[in-house]
C-alpha cells in the first residue's frame, strides 16, 4: 500500500507534468500564431500565462509544505528538491513563449517577411526536449536526459542559422529590418527554451548520478558490515 | 551562543554574498570591456563564470545538507529554499554576463558604432538591483525589495529607448546592422538581469509576507488558548 507521503509525491509528479504540459502547449500556441499570423491566438498564449504562474506557486507550496512535515532525506529530499528548480525552468518557458506571442502580436501587423521554417522546426526540437527532459525526471532516466542535452546543439545551430539569415534581409532591405529583428529575438527565445530544457536534463543526470554514488556507497557500507 | 545551525545558516549567507558579488562584478567587467572596448577584460569575464558556476554547485549542495541535517521548519526551511531559488538567479544573471562579453568580443572588432550612454546606465541599475536585493533578503526587508522591483521599469524603459535608437541607425545605414543588433541583444541581456533581481526581489517580499502572516496566526493562536 502507499504511505501517505508516497501519494504525496505522486501529486507532485502529478502537478509538475501538468505544469510542463501547459508550457509546452504555450510554445506550441505562440508558434502556430506565428505560422498561422492568428493574432488572436498569441493574445491566448499572452492571457493563459497566468495559468502557469499560479501552477508554479502552487508546486512551490506543495514542495515545501513536502519538505517541512515529511522532512524527507537521501533520495525523496533530493527529488523534492529537483522538482523545485524543474518548476522554475518551467515557468520561465511560459514565460518565454509570452515573449514570442509578444512579437508575434506585432509581426502580423506587417506583411510576412518570408516563409518560416527554421523557426517552426526549433519549436518543435524545444517542445520535444521539454516533454522527454519530465519523462526523464519522472523515471530516472539519465539517457534520456543526455539525449535532451545533444538535442540543444541543433537549436543552437538552428538559432546561429536564422541569425545569419536575416542579417542577410537586413542589409538588402532596411524596410525588412523591424520584421527581422521581432524573428531574431523569437528565434533566441526558442533557443533560451531549449536552455532552461538542458538545465533540467543536466539536474536529472547529476539527480541520478548522486543516487548511483550513494547506492554504490551504501553497498560497500554494506559489504563493510558483513 | 550560536548553534551549530546557526553557523551553517550564517555559512549560507557568506556564500550567497560573495556569489551575489561574483555576479556584480561579472556584469561590470562586460559593460567596462564594452565601453572601453577592452578585449582580454571581455574574455576574462567569459573564462570566470566558471567561479559562479562551481559556487552554484557548492550553494546547492550547502542547501540540501542544511535540509537533510537539521530538517528546518517553517522559517528557515522557507529561507533555506529562498536560497536556492536565488542561487540559480545569480547563475544565471552569471551566464547573461557571459552572453553580454561574447558579443563584445565581436563589437570590439569593428570601430564603435555610437557613443554608450544608456547600455552603461541600465548596467549600473541593474548592478544596483543585484547589490540591493541580496541585502533585502538578508535582512529581510521588503520595503528594500520593493525598491528594487520599481528599479527594473526603469530598465525596461532604457532597454526600449536603445531597441528603438538602434533600429533608426540601422534603417539610415545598413552597414550598422550587424553592430546594432549585438547592441539589441546586449542590452536585452541587461533587461534580463534586472529580471533576475526582481524575481529574487518578489520572492524576499513573498518569503517576508509569509512569515509575516505565520506570525499573525501564531499570534492568534496565542490569543485562543489565553
Amino acid at each position: 500500500m502507499e504511505t501517505h507521503f508516497q501519494q504525496e509525491l505522486n501529486k507532485l509528479k502529478e502537478l509538475l507534468l501538468k505544469m510542463a504540459g501547459l508550457a509546452e502547449q504555450a510554445i506550441s500556441n505562440a508558434i502556430e500564431a506565428l505560422v498561422q499570423r492568428n493574432t488572436p491566438l498569441a493574445e491566448k498564449t499572452i492571457q493563459e500565462d497566468g495559468q502557469i504562474n499560479e501552477m508554479e506557486i502552487l508546486i512551490d507550496e506543495w514542495c515545501l509544505k513536502l519538505l517541512a512535515l515529511h522532512q524527507p532525506l537521501a533520495a525523496d529530499l533530493r527529488f523534492i528538491t529537483s522538482a523545485m528548480r524543474i518548476n522554475i525552468e518551467l515557468e520561465r518557458i511560459g514565460d518565454l513563449a509570452v515573449n514570442i506571442a509578444e512579437r508575434v502580436v506585432s509581426l502580423n501587423q506587417e506583411p510576412q517577411l518570408k516563409p518560416y521554417i527554421d523557426i517552426p522546426r526549433m519549436a518543435q526540437i524545444s517542445q520535444s526536449m521539454v516533454r522527454d527532459v519530465l519523462e526523464a525526471f519522472m523515471k530516472g532516466d539519465p539517457d534520456l536526459a543526455r539525449s535532451v542535452c545533444e538535442r540543444d546543439d541543433q537549436v543552437d545551430a538552428l538559432n546561429d542559422q536564422v541569425f545569419r539569415e536575416l542579417l542577410t534581409y537586413m542589409i538588402a532591405d532596411p524596410k525588412t529590418i523591424t520584421r527581422a529583428v521581432h524573428l531574431i529575438i523569437v528565434s533566441r527565445c526558442l533557443e533560451r527554451i531549449a536552455d532552461h530544457a538542458t538545465n533540467i536534463a543536466e539536474g536529472v543526470i547529476f539527480m541520478v548520478k548522486a543516487l548511483v554514488i550513494k547506492h554504490r556507497a551504501d553497498a560497500k557500507a554494506d559489504e563493510i558490515k558483513k
